[in-house]
C-alpha cells in the first residue's frame, strides 16, 4: 500500500526529521526508535511500511530541504553522517515540497491546494495521502459562526474576508481532496463543527491535536500515578524554555495561550481537580531545538505532610515528533484504508489535547491504541 | 468484621504513623490521603473498616508510642495539634507492643511468638489478625538448604543454630498461628519454598515485599513511559539521601545491597534491557525522615539523538508508607476472609519486588488491583 | 547605646520574625545564625547589640504579633517552643506598631509618621532610631519633575495629590525626624534625587534597596565565577514560585516587573553582556513563605561546547531576611552614631539594587562591608 | 618566548583538546573562551602568547592525535569543522608524542625521560619547557620514607624496586631536566617532600593539584556564600557521573577515593566545620566525556528554619581543562622565567587541592593569581 505523506510545513523542523528519518530507515541505516508502531505489541501488516512512504508537502519557505537538514545537522538534531547518505533521496524531495497557494478568496485558496494535493496523489500512484499540519502554531482564533456549520462555512469561505485559521483551511482542503488530517500541533486544525461534519460527509478519519513530545508526556503517567496512590497534589508549576522555529512563534501570547491550555488539560482531567500553578513558555533563541522543561509538584500524603517532587526535562522536540509523524501517518493511512471516518479518538496516546472524552492516562491510552491496531489487522482482507 | 494488625517493628515510625493514623481517621480527624482502599474504585464493603484495626505489635525497644510520635511531630512527620487528639488512644495501643521473645531455639522463640498472638487475637476477640514487618531491613542472608522445604526447616529450627533471618521467623511464627503475613521491607519474610509450604498447608495468604514509595514508584511510571515511546533508555543512575532509622542501617553494605537489588528489577523488567548505571543509598542523618531522591535518565530517540530526564522526590518515607500499611492489613484480611492461601500476586501495586512474573508497570498493577477487590467484593455472603 | 528599630510593615512576616529572633537572642534561646555582623571578622563593639534594640513600626493590619507569630510557627518558619518563651516579650512590642497615619496631604501625613517616630524614640529614650521599610513590594511608580528636587517635593507634598509612593513618603518623614532610613523591598523608598538631598542635609545615612535573600544571592557568586574563568554565559532563565504576602503582590505585574529588573542587574554589570533569558515570578499561595526558585544557565566554553548549570533554591524568605534586618539595623544605627550621612554604598552586600557604582559580586561586596566595620570600629571614641 | 608544553599523557582527551585549541587560537579560528589568561586584568606581556607554544609529551597509546580528535568531535567535544582546518598542523605533533621509557630501575627510567625531555627542548630551540601532568588519575600510593628525603630517594630509585609512583617518577624526571612540573590531576605528582627540595635545588617552580573543572568549582563560590552569610550548613552530598577514560580510572575505589577527598577539602576548610555527606563519583561508560555531578545542600537559618540548594553541573571536562591547561603552562613559563622556584601557591585558584595553607575561596583566589601575573608583568626586563 503506497502512502502519501503530505506535510504543512513541509521544510520546517519536523518534517525535514521526519522525512530524513524516514529515507534512513527505508535505506537500513537507522534503528525506528521513537516509532510506536514498530514496537511487538503494535506492529501490523495492516500499517504502510516506511518504504511505502512517499513525502510532499506546503510551505512558504524556499530554502532546499538538504540545506535545512545541515542546519538540523549542525544543531546535534540529525547525525552528520546520515546526511551524506541521504542526500540524494532527499533533493528528490524537494520538487514535492511547494509554496503555499493564494487566492482572492479562502475557497479559491483551497482550491488550489486541492489541485495540489491530487496532482501529487496522481502523478505518484499513491493508494491516499495523509495530510499532517507541523507548521508554526497559530494563535487561538475568533469564534465564528460559520465553524458550526458546513453550509454556512461553505459560503463564507467564498467571500473576500478570511473564516479560517491557515490550518483549518489546509484540513478543510485535504477532506475536499478525499485525504484524512492530522493535526500534530495546538492549532485549530479539523477540530470544528463544520470540518467534523465535512470528514464525515466524505467518509475520513482525522486526528489530532498537539503532539505530546515533552512535558505533557511526563503528566500523562504522573498525574495518574498520584491519583492512584490517592496523594493530594497541591501545586503544578512548571516553565519550559525552547528556542527553535515553533519557540519564537509561541513568544507571541496568544499562541501561548493556546498551547498552555492544551497542556494542563491533563492534570484537571486525571487529578479530578486542577491544582494550583500555571506553565510558562518562554523562547530562549540560543537553546535552539533542544528543549527545557521544569515543573514542580508540591503535594501532601498523609496526615497531611507535604512532600514534592521536581523534574527536567532536556529533548529534542524535532527528535520526539519526527517518529510520532511516522507513526500516525501509518495509523491513519490504515484507518482510512480500513473505512473509519471521524474523530479518531483512539490516538490520544500522541496527543496533548485528543478529542472526545477520553483518558489522560498514558497507560490507558496504550492500551486503546493497541486494540485499534489489533481491529485493523483483523479488518485486513 | 474486626481485624488485628500484629506490627513486627511496632515502635518504629512507619508503625506509628500508622497507628496514630489510623486513630485519626477512626475519630475523623483526617482524611485518608494515601490510602488507595479509599479510591472510588477500590472502596468495598468486603475490606475492614479503620474502625474496625486493633494494633499489636513486637519491638525490641521500649520507648513508649507517645514519646516516639512526639518525636515525629517535632520533625514534621505528623501534625503535632493531631497528638493531642489521639495520645490517649495511643497509650492504650502501648501495652499490646510486646518485647521481642527469645528462647534457646528459634523452634521455641516461635512458640513465643504464637503465644503473643494468640493472645492478642483472643484477648481481643478478633476475626483475624494480619501480621506486617516494618522492621528495619536486614542483611541479605547465606541461604541454606532447610529453606527449601519444610519438613527440613523444622527440623533445624529445633537446633540451637539459628536458621531463618528474624524476618522469616516471624512469618513462620504468624503462618504457624493461622496469621496472614505481609512484608513491607526488602527482608526475607515470607519469601522461601518452605514458608510458602507452610502458608499454602495453613491456608493463608502473604505478600509482599519492599513497599514501594519513593524512587522506585517512579520508575513504575517513568520506566513504561520510555518503553511504550520506544525510547532507548542508555543510563539510568540514581542517589538517595536518607537519614531516618532505616537510612541508619541500610548504610550497612549489606543490607543496601538487599535494598538497590529490589529498586532495579522493573527497569530490566519493563526496559526488556538493563540500562547503565546504579542506585546508590547513602546515609546522612541530619536529613531525618525526609528523603531525597535524585535519578538522572539518559536516553536515545529517533536517529540517535541524546536527551535527558532528571527528577529529585523529596518524600517523607513514614507518610507514604502508613497508608499502605493500612490498605494492606485491609486487602489482606479480606482476601483471608475470601479463603485466599499463597502468595498474592495483585498486590504488586504496593511493592518493588512483588511474587510472580507480574508486571512492573504501575497502571497495570492498578487494574490488577481493582479487579482483585471487584472479586472480594462478589466473594462476599 | 539604646537603638529603635521601627519598621514599615510591622505586622508583616519579616518583620515578625526578627522581632521574635531578637528577644530570643537577647534571651539567650537561639543561636545567631544568619546575621552577618556576628561573623568573627565582622562582630564589633561600635554596633548596638541585640539587647540594645527596642522594636516599634507602622502597619495597617491590627492582628496582634502573637497571632502572626503562630501563624508562622503553623507554617514551619518559626519554631513553636520558642514561641512560648518570648510570648509576653512580643506582646509588649504590640503597643509599639501603630496604624498607618492618614491626612489630608502627603505633607501632613508625613507630620503624622514624624510624630509617631518622636514619641517612640522619646518614650523609650533612645539614642536614635532607624527606620527600615519590610512592607509589601510598590508597583513602579511614574516619575515627577517633584521627585528630582528637594524644594518642588516639600512645595507638591502639601497639594492634595499624592507625589511619593508610600515607600518614599516613609523615608522622607524619617528623615525628618532625623532618622537614618533602610529599604529592604524594591519599592522606590530613598531612592529619589529629593530625598538623597534631604538625608544629606540631615546629616542622616540610608540604604537599599531589596534584601538579597535567594537567586539573586546565587548570582553574585555563580556570575563572577563564569566570569572569572572566562566561559560564554549565554542564557540565564530563571522561575520564582512563592506563596507568602509578597507573593501575592508580585503577581501585580506591575511590581513584578520592579522585582525582576533588580534581579538581572547583577548579570549584566558582572559578566559584562546580558545573557539571553528572563527570570519570572509566578504566585502559587500553596506554597506558602517557602519560596522555590529554579535557574538554567547555559554557557560556551573551550571551542565553543555548550554546558549547563542548573540550581533549585528552596528558601524561607522570612528566616533569610529577618537577621539581615537586625544586621542592617545595627550597622546603619553604628554609621549614623559615626557620622556618616549619604547613600551607604558599603551595604551592596545585603542589596539586589544596591545604590553607587559598586560591585555585584558577592565577594567584593563582602571585603568592602568588613573594611566599612573596621572604620566604624576605629571611629569608636 | 618559545615555551614547550610536554604533556604526560599527551594523547589523552584534555590533552588533545588542549593542543587541538592551541592551534585554532594560533590560527585565530577560535576565541579563547575558557581561557583565564586572557582576561583583561589578566592579560600580560610577561606571558608566553598561544603562538609560542610547541607541544610534546609522553603516552602509552600509540592511536594517532587526529584520529583521537576525530573521537572528540563525533563525542561532541571538538568543532567537526575546526578538525579539518588544524588538521594537519595537529598530525606534525604527534612525532613528539613519545612512548613511555621504561628500563629496570625508576632511576633508569627517569633518565629515559630526560633524554626526551632534553631532545625536544634542544631540536625546537626552545627557551624553556614546562611538563604537564595530565594522565589517568594513580591510586593513592603507600607512603615510603624515601618521599621524604631527597638523598634516600635517589638511592632507593637506583633499586629494581619502585618507589614511585608514575606522576612522581615524571616531576621528579622533570626537575632534573630543568622543566617546571604541573599536575593537573589528583596523583602524587610533585607533592613529596623529596621532591620539593629538588625543585628548590634545581630553582624550578611547580604547581597542582588536580584541576578544579566542575562541582569543586562550585563548592568555591558556595561555601563562601554560606559562610559570609553565617548560614548553618548541614548536610553536603554529591554525585558524579561520568564516563570518559578518566571516569573508567576512578571506578577503581583506590584513585576514587583521592578523588573525593580533595573534593571535599574546599568545604572544611571554608566552613569551619565538615558538613555529613560525602561525594561520590560513579562511571556510566554511555555519558562519555560529559559529566553530570549533582549536589544537594541543605543548611539551617535564623532560628533554625531548614532550607536546601541543588544544583545539577552538566560540563565537559575535556572542553573545560583544556583551556586552563594552556593558562597554567603560560603562567609557570612565566614564573620560571621571573625565576620562581618551590610552589607555586599562587596558582590556588586552578586547582582542587592546592599547595599550601591558601583561601579556598574562588574569589579569594583569583585576586592573589591577579597580584600574582601583576607582579610577573613588572619582573620583566
Amino acid at each position: 500500500m503506497s502512502l502519501g505523506v503530505w506535510l504543512v510545513g513541509g521544510r520546517g523542523s519536523v518534517a525535514v526529521t521526519s522525512i530524513v528519518g524516514a529515507l534512513a530507515l527505508r535505506a537500513g541505516l537507522a534503528a525506528p526508535t521513537g516509532c510506536v508502531t514498530e514496537l511487538p505489541g503494535l506492529r501490523s501488516p495492516a500499517l504502510p511500511g516506511f518504504g511505502d512512504l512517499v513525502f510532499g508537502g506546503h510551505d512558504p519557505s524556499t530554502v532546499p530541504l538538504t540545506k535545512k537538514a545541515e542546519a538540523l545537522a549542525a544543531a546535534g538534531v540529525l547525525p552528520a553522517s546520515l546526511l551524506a547518505a541521504v542526500q540524494s533521496d532527499l533533493a528528490a524531495v524537494d520538487a514535492d515540497i511547494r509554496p503555499l497557494p493564494e487566492a482572492a478568496t479562502q475557497s479559491a485558496t483551497a482550491g488550489l491546494i486541492v489541485a495540489d494535493l491530487v496532482e501529487f496523489r496522481e502523478r505518484h500512484g499513491l493508494d491516499r495521502v495523509v495530510v499532517v499540519n507541523v507548521a508554526s502554531t497559530e494563535a487561538v482564533p475568533d469564534g465564528h459562526r460559520a465553524h458550526h456549520d458546513l453550509a454556512l462555512l461553505e459560503a463564507a469561505l467564498r467571500e473576500p474576508e478570511p473564516v479560517l485559521p491557515s490550518s483549518a483551511l489546509h484540513a478543510y482542503a485535504a477532506f475536499l481532496a478525499g485525504c484524512p488530517f492530522i493535526d500534530f500541533t495546538p492549532s485549530t486544525g479539523a477540530r470544528l463543527p463544520a470540518l467534523d461534519e465535512l470528514a464525515r460527509r466524505q467518509g475520513l478519519p482525522y486526528g489530532g491535536r498537539d503532539g505530546k513530545t515533552g512535558e505533557t508526556l511526563l503528566k500523562s503517567v504522573l498525574a495518574p500515578m498520584f491519583a492512584q496512590r490517592n496523594l493530594d497534589v497541591r501545586t503544578w508549576s512548571g516553565i519550559n524554555l525552547l528556542g527553535g522555529g515553533d519557540g519564537a512563534n509561541l513568544a507571541d501570547p496568544a499562541a501561548n495561550n493556546a498551547k498552555t491550555t492544551s497542556k494542563q488539560r491533563v492534570l484537571g482531567e486525571t487529578l479530578g481537580q486542577e491544582p494550583q500553578g500555571t506553565v510558562r513558555i518562554e523562547y530562549v533563541e540560543d537553546i535552539g531545538n533542544f528543549k527545557t522543561a521544569w515543573d514542580l509538584i508540591t503535594f501532601a500524603g498523609f496526615l497531611g505532610t507535604r512532600m514534592r517532587l521536581e523534574f527536567t526535562w532536556h529533548g529534542c522536540d524535532s527528535a520526539l515528533a519526527a517518529p510520532l509523524v511516522l507513526d500516525l501517518a501509518r495509523l491513519t493511512g490504515a484507518a482510512h484504508a480500513a473505512g473509519r471516518s471521524g474523530a479518531l479518538t483512539e490516538l490520544a496516546f500522541f496527543f496533548k489535547d485528543p478529542p472526545g472524552d477520553v483518558s489522560h492516562s498514558l497507560a490507558d491510552q496504550f492500551r486503546v491504541l493497541t486494540e485499534f491496531v489489533a481491529a485493523l489487522d483483523q479488518a485486513q482482507p
